[in-house]
């Protein structure tokens, strides 16, 4: 055995099942190995972003870390960006980084670089297995650290040598961490303060955003207590069965007028909430003057927990309001806009489907209908790095190959990790991927005015803002990476063809023509 | 005027005029400032590390920097990889990254990082401009760092409030630093040590082999030493009437065989050469036993003027060997293959071409036809991050709009950075894309051998290197992102196609189907 065997079954001996892999040749010998260890699912991504998104999506609905098998510094870098909203996330990912052998480093050869530096900004531990026999121990620290809580990616360095090498090692099997309760004095003390609070909000994030975080949540929503979920969450329920919390606005000055008059916010699994970018004269930090701030459980500590402690304190009901069933009955018909679409969606999306959304501007059309639509879940993009989507799809659906995925899409997004599509056809995963092509980085056309720079982009400014020369034809790019597509121009082919792909399974692509 | 005003007014007044970009919220101040600045060219590419090997390309044919525009830490680590091969290349450029106002870091927004860690290992220089008032002074420091020698990529990291505030400051103008002559005495050394060895050889890389270099060592050529260029090299010119030094072999026990006997070693404006990787029982430094190596000219020295100073030294003629100009006669016919597109290429490639070369076991074919080719100049992959030759190719053309551009990519390597096509498109470059698809990691099968991973790939490794389930359609991807593209099955149908592109003017694809 050497030490690539000894890296995958200690990473198999802790649950660690799904590899999202480009390998390069300081990575053959895990490759490999990969052959005597089938219980190890390897998945190849044309690029490391498509790796390292898809491993954050795994992590997402698996709650167990997936690994990723970088190679070099080059690597992590192409997959650094989807480990920025992985970290934003909480996600556990175990995150393999090929290197130069041990005594090779020295000659920095053309591909050697500072791994370390690179990938500490991006990892909540890190470490290198400078020889074959650290293997195991290494791999079961990562993967113990990688749950933090609240958990994130991990970066285990392994040297061409110690994989190759001869080593006589056992899988170590690691303890998984767990998240402590709140103390009750805590409790104790938010009670307290809402009894003098006049105008008091929970905002919840995190952990408090699952399922069970949420059903508490709903107690307190039921006790007459409003509850707010940040703007970018990794994991929330959402539809008919789950409460509805209200959402934090991405926009300051929305989200302060949204909170006029409160005067306690109670964080649960979150912390303060900021604003996603400074501009000129506006405030960076989204809590009311005078509003006095307090937390119930920090990002590590069981939030699920201290909310039912709380709501038991408060004499809560034992179950709060839930959505109803309400599908749109009326197909949309007309334009193709982002309301149109949302309303199939809300139509036809089946039962426990995972939503995977990276639709930036279009995003609110979807999320308004689906808030009664069948229970599913939706996964956002928690670090504002976009390329997101595609990934994310992949790992959801090979963490839960009996629920259908939806991928949603803004075009400039989309192009980001456009690889991805590649993989869902190669893995037949029951992923259907939305693009909203509008051809402009429409965010952008809002923000330049938000930020002063001016009420209207000149030609060239423009330049650097509009897609639509040439207009990228989805269809084409999605065929000749695999995958059936369709193009969209109306609402009723949208309702048509959506309905359609929720039907079957297996990979599927549409162009919403929204531009 | 504000601060964006004043860093691209500094760019333009040291002869930055190209900005490839990829911007966010925390860029529109420099976005809105480019319709105030005509004189920069924006170029916006769909995904950073596209700008960033465009940069790259440019920098290496401008011989002075392009900057780049990128969003915060993830949008500059998405630009990471081709940065890795730039700093590998020595080629200036200025990477603007935008960042969170000052002011506003401290709260840890979704997309904050930090990015100077996660910038500095491949940036020779970094700096943040805090202040308006302090964007043009750092912008010219910045500038003038990236020059080195030998230069590299720096990275300028501008906070959004530094971009929008006011500031009455001027345009600063940066020295560009120059490289010293080696001194006599490391001429009379080396003139020495060549008297005394039985089998010297000559080792140049970087400004050595710029156009002036190969010259120079043409003339040691002349005077009867063999002459050696780096595996890899930024830029080299190739073809009739260049004199053509040989390559070190990129498998080491293969150089190791050709420098069998070496008992001198001189290098000139490179290092030590190493192996690319390490492997099992094979050596990591690739200079035979008992050689003597020596330097005459560092990295950060004038190469062309020491290597002339030697030439004279040693009594060598004014002008070396140079190439003759034989262009294969027949058009090939058959298969096609690496071999039979090169006679095409070499056939048709016109006068002062730039090829962009990432076609990894596709190259070889390439080459040996092309060494009397029409004179042209390539551009290699330094850095051995693949996803290299779109991005610089656009660089290359957006440099030199008169010269033919040629891109010749391996299919792994093309999807790492497909999104460059649409700026080709966009740009209406004269860039020719050929892309060798094979539908296979090919080098991978290689490599698996040579680290003693194994003989053959199994059913879980195969998964791994193999890309053509589902072939990838090069045609459609290409011509989804708005470029003209022509599938070629036969060497007869390369000739025709790569004959037709080098004919007329603008964007080209070619998918040379070798699988």
């Amino acid at each position: 055995m050497n030490g690539a065997d000894a890296l995958i079954e200690t990473l198999l001996a802790n649950e660690v099942t799904a590899c999202f892999a480009n390998p390069g040749t300081s990575e053959m010998q895990f490759v490999s190995a990969l052959d005597r260890q089938p219980a190890m699912r390897p998945v190849l991504c044309l690029f490391e972003g498509v790796a390292t998104g898809a491993a954050d999506g795994f992590g997402r609905i698996a709650e167990r870390p997936a690994c990723t098998l970088l190679h070099l510094g080059p690597g992590y870098g192409n997959g650094l960006a989807n480990l920025h909203n992985a970290r934003r996330a909480f996600t556990p990912i175990v995150n393999v980084i090929g290197d130069h052998a041990t005594y090779h480093r020295q000659y920095d050869a053309p591909l050697n670089s500072d791994i370390p530096t690179l990938a500490s900004p991006n990892s909540i531990w890190l470490k290198s297995a400078d020889s074959p026999d650290a293997v195991a121990g290494v791999a079961a620290e990562a993967v113990a650290a990688s749950y933090g809580p609240p958990g994130g990616p991990v970066s285990l360095i392994l040297p061409a040598d110690s994989a190759w090498l001869e080593t006589k090692s056992e899988p170590v099997r690691a303890q998984k961490p767990t998240r402590a309760e709140p103390a009750g004095d805590k409790v104790d003390a938010v009670a307290r303060a809402l009894r003098e609070a006049k105008k008091p909000v929970f905002l919840i994030g995190g952990q408090a955003c699952l399922a069970p975080g949420m059903a508490a949540a709903g107690r307190l929503a039921a006790a007459g207590y409003r509850v707010l979920a940040d703007t970018f969450v990794a994991r929330q329920p959402r539809g008919a069965g789950h409460f509805q919390p209200g959402r934090m606005q991405y926009f300051g000055e929305a989200a302060l007028a949204d909170l006029e008059g409160v005067d306690l916010m109670v964080f649960v699994g979150t912390v303060t909430p900021v604003a996603f970018f400074a501009y000129p004269g506006r405030p960076s930090v989204l809590v009311p003057e005078g509003c006095q701030t307090t937390e119930l459980a920090s990002r590590s500590e069981d939030a699920v927990a201290a909310m039912n402690a709380l709501a038991d304190a408060l004499g809560a009901p034992r179950q709060g309001p839930v959505q109803p069933l309400v599908k749109p009955d009326a197909a949309p018909a007309g334009a193709l806009t982002p309301q149109s679409a949302g309303i199939a969606i809300a139509r036809h999306l089946p039962e426990g489907a995972i939503i995977c959304d990276d639709s930036v501007t279009s995003g609110g059309g979807v999320a308004v209908p689906c808030a009664k639509a069948a229970p599913h879940e939706v996964l956002a993009l928690t670090g504002g790095a976009i390329g997101q989507a595609i990934p994310l799809s992949i790992g959801a659906a090979v963490a839960a190959p009996d629920r259908k995925v939806l991928s949603l899409n803004g075009d400039g997004a989309a192009m980001y990790t456009v690889q991805g599509l590649w993989t869902i056809a190669r893995e037949n995963l029951d992923v259907t991927v939305v693009v909203f092509a509008n051809h402009v980085y429409r965010i952008l056309n809002i923000e330049l005015m938000r930020t002063g720079a001016g009420t209207e982009a000149g030609p060239a400014a423009s330049k650097l803002l509009d897609l639509g020369d040439p207009k990228i034809d989805w269809v084409s790019m999605a065929k000749g990476m695999g995958v059936p597509a369709v193009r969209c121009e109306t609402a009723e082919d949208f309702e048509k063809v959506f309905a359609g792909a929720m039907a079957q399974r297996g990979p599927m692509f549409i162009e919403a023509a929204i531009g």
